[in-house]
């Protein structure tokens, strides 16, 4: 079975050497947030996610979610239920939400280290509580004043979990398609008709009542993405005064069966009439959608990060243990029959590619962190602006470039393994099939790349981009004349420039040719991802100097921005390449030709 | 449940077209191999494969094999055992055989695509007879007149399989530490003692007897690798007259839980003083290994062409059923409620990547089975040694960069039906988890690029690799006049060059530094990769003037070569680069300091 032990001390260094967390947040007002506070909280998520989560990986994997289709019911692994109620016990559902919601107030901040630590100890289990803050989140903002009284506080403290309804089996990304129906009853609730799939905790028996987010039209509704509506639906209906009562009309119809997560209970949901209430404004469901699928975004960009984190830790251990053939230049440990497989540049080359996706997208996803919580606690309108233009350009690049990283670094730590890595012993392969869901949902990887080129960069006319050049032209500007981080600068001075200009080329192009955004947005997401990932590998070396961090810790550091800068980074050059090449070599070939050869 | 149609067509290109399969049979004595054969034999190829094999695909996954403890026996899932005699039956197991050992000594280039056509099919089911052919060609080559006599022919006529007994617990890679034993009885047979493990059909119930070729050092073995001999270990005894007698001691300890290929059993095999009988010269096991080794190295790339194509083949189809969104430029097929996804750029991105590695890789793989051809009946000395030569140099090169791409195109291929290919019923996650297996067994990537660099082109003095740049420039010599050949033709002549160079330089650097080999090895293996298929792409293109095929084929084969050379073949660019940042980067960071993070 593979281990987790949380990577606290990077963490740290991230937080608090390269992002400055302590002077932050009590420049942000986050009056709790104390070093001494958060060296706690990180100490008690890292020790529940070893003790509590991790063990339950593996069963989780084996048993999965089974369904009683008699009752409708689902029961989760054996226990998932259990490691439930310890996690509301300790008070980690309400981390980050607002005080006035009755939640603890952290930094998002704090909340990503302890997702990553979570969701790599046991990514099914945390799906359970994960949809809960886009519900608390939606609803904070758009419920009505009794939705808020009755949902928030039983969805903050834990006692009920959230759902987001969205996809139906003809609709996924495109929203626009959905036939889900919302009948108003004349008292002010709406009768929900429909099938939602691929619902994640949409049936559990972790909590006593679940909230659902529907989407939904109403009979009057515009046609395409214009007409949607959000309804919350409960499965046990609730009365004014928030007392649950009868069995709502939704049930679960069957759970999919699927390459990983099996912990995680993925339902067809039916909904027949059910019980339903209006959230926001009619026909505009898809704003207070889009409030919860963000954080949901950044979040499942923290379950690349966290499976990536502990498949590298796996097989760094198996290259230290597994004794494998002579190092080429000479007997490193002649007493044993061999020497361990880390000797070997080609396993070097797979370690550090993890450790350089793993680390430096540690420091991309919590830095977006840190500009969410620029934009709910900035200090003025500038700065909670300036933070919101870049968590949502960060957004698509942190969920799409890290689960896409996911797939490599679990791939490439299985390779280490050899044909071990194949079997379930290990647990290896577990996350690489758990990691393959993180780039399909909640947006596949071409969505996310959408979002970053069409809507990040040229709707919002590169708000966020031109802040994060921004940073990364004055960072070049105040290290490139120390000789360490130099080269670094210079590289990455030149791929600011290019970035713009790809950006300006492609605005162009799109004008011209629509299909000259689809055709880029792929090879320039992982452009973005690649050079923000330079940016932060730069910086961390820099922060180095005045960080209080053991040698080796250091010498880790250093030698993996090397390492990105001179084996990684020159994948820049075969995405600049594909996005320059235009949309003509896509799109002249007929859909009938494709399979001409069968 | 996924589909698996042969893709006869473009087979038939890359045989007839591209590599001149009738002339060339014709001169090297394949007096029975003429075009009418060869197509009745495709034709019934696909047929075995869509109507006998595919249906066994997924409850081969679904209910995996399964041991009798008590018993040691094996039993393998519902209709593989019937489809192995229907195979039997056909003759398939001896097509490639020569006629002196009981086949139809067909070429090779003849069981490629027959292969490719049952690993797409089933690549689980086609596990079971995969071996028997190595252990054909093993036994042939350093047999005994009594071992030829005796097991050649029922395993030809697939009344018995055979297996390849290298790896063991402590060992895969490094076989100089392997622990079993083999103790002279006096009569002329051997005591084999030892436990072997990741063992290809060790136990099923298919054949009424096993052949094991076991690797195992004799008492005066010399240490390390230098030391090791092949016996051939029969599950059940064969008398001198070749009558099968008592079970041998040899015996399934377990059966692996592994990712995919639950139809295939992957044994423990317990040999506990079996009887077994020396092949080839004491302490020269490993020549004969290798002779069963590369042909099982070949077929694992087929394997991963095989997937490949199912993977493209059912992402193409949903790709023109799915309905999302409408197209960029416009609505394409304004009465349906959205346009078909195919209509999307970067949806074709994914879909000809997938077309453009699993043609060109198909036109890579087939020409290597072409080299075997001319290696074995080549008119003459000069071309027995020059289809050797290119034989041995593209073997690691079809290995890895094929299983590799198969990682590639299944994931592209799952990306197309975004969530809906994450759950069983699509069968594309099969797929994906059962490619993730070929580029660990047989020797992983790794070790392949190894093979490349440290053996075909620095031992063997480049002379694969020469003949391959000749064949490049002679192409581009002899095309690059053409309009529409003239570009790949510039591209590719500069990449020859940049072959030989890089090729040059590593032969250099390794001599000061040689962990300089192990550093390049892997971003040389995937240039090389990436070379090769460029050249056969190129040729595609040329090769469409003479071919007798649709509009549509050729179309198809002119938009796929732009779009690889375009998109893909600019990969490249950073394989060049990690090749000449060298081992520093990667030898610098003490094993410690990898994970200080923690």
């Amino acid at each position: 079975m593979s281990r987790y032990d949380a990577p606290l001390t990077d963490m740290r260094f991230v937080l608090f050497d390269l992002l400055k967390a302590e002077p932050e947040f009590a420049r942000l007002g986050f009056a709790d947030a104390t070093r001494d506070v958060l060296d706690a909280v990180l100490e008690e998520g890292a020790r529940f996610a070893r003790e509590v989560l991790a063990p339950l990986n593996r069963v989780g994997d084996e048993i999965g979610c089974t369904l009683d289709s008699a009752t409708g019911e689902v029961r989760t692994p054996p226990g998932f239920k259990e490691a439930y109620a310890q996690y509301v016990e300790g008070g980690w559902t309400g981390l980050v939400t607002a005080t006035e919601h009755g939640g603890q107030g952290l930094p998002h901040l704090v909340g990503f280290p302890i997702k990553e630590m979570v969701d790599a100890a046991n990514l099914a289990w945390g799906n359970f509580p994960l949809l809960s803050n886009g519900a608390v989140e939606a609803l904070s903002v758009y419920g009505t004043e009794w939705q808020r009284e009755v949902f928030l506080k039983p969805l903050v403290e834990g006692r009920w979990t959230g759902t987001m309804c969205l996809t139906e089996p003809h609709c996924g990304s495109d929203l626009g398609l959905l036939r889900t129906r919302a009948e108003p009853r004349g008292d002010g609730t709406y009768s929900i008709s429909g099938t939602k799939i691929f619902i994640t905790a949409g049936e559990h028996d972790m909590t006593d009542n679940i909230v659902h987010l529907v989407l939904a039209k109403l009979p009057d509704a515009p046609a395409g993405s214009r007409g949607i509506s959000l309804f919350v639906v409960p499965k046990f209906r609730v009365a004014q005064d928030g007392s649950t009562g009868e069995r709502n009309t939704v049930r679960c119809g069957s759970l999919e069966h699927k390459m990983g997560i099996h912990g995680s209970a993925t339902c067809v949901m039916n909904f027949d009439g059910a019980e339903g209430y209006l959230v926001g404004e009619p026909h505009k469901g898809l704003m207070a959608m889009f409030v919860m699928m963000n954080t949901a975004r950044l979040a499942v960009g923290l379950q690349g990060l966290g499976l990536s984190d502990r498949a590298f830790q796996n097989a760094l251990v198996y290259a230290n243990e597994r004794l494998q053939m002579r190092s080429a230049t000479g007997a490193k440990f002649p007493d044993k029959p061999a020497d361990p497989i880390i000797v070997h540049p080609d396993v070097r080359r797979m370690l550090l590619t993890c450790k350089s996706l793993v680390e430096g997208g540690r420091a991309l996803a919590y830095d977006a962190a840190l500009q969410y919580d620029r934009f709910t606690h900035g200090a003025d309108d500038a700065e909670r602006a300036e933070g919101e233009a870049l968590v949502s350009f960060l957004t698509p690049i942190v969920k799409a470039c890290l689960t896409e990283w996911s797939i490599e670094v679990t791939y490439d730590a299985m390779q280490c393994f050899g044909g071990h890595g194949y079997i379930h012993e290990h647990g290896l392969e577990q996350l690489a099939r758990d990691a393959r869901i993180t780039t399909l949902y909640e947006g596949t990887t071409g969505i996310q790349a959408l979002d970053l080129l069409g809507r990040k960069v040229f709707q919002l006319k590169g708000a966020g981009l031109k802040l994060m050049l921004g940073r990364i032209r004055d960072f070049c500007e105040a290290n490139g004349g120390k000789a360490e981080l130099a080269g670094y600068c210079s590289a990455l001075s030149e791929l600011a420039t290019q970035w713009q200009q790809l950006s300006v080329e492609l605005a162009q192009r799109s004008g011209e040719n629509a299909d000259e955004l689809g055709a880029a947005a792929y090879d320039y997401l992982l452009f973005s991802g690649y050079v923000s990932l330079a940016y932060w590998w730069a910086r961390s070396v820099a922060a180095l100097d005045e960080a209080q961090v053991q040698p080796a810790f250091a010498e880790g550091k250093r030698a993996t921005a090397r390492f990105y800068f001179e084996r990684i980074l020159p994948r820049t050059l075969a995405h600049v390449a594909a996005i320059r090449s235009g949309s003509a070599s896509l799109m002249t070939l007929d859909a009938a030709a494709f399979d001409a050869g069968r």
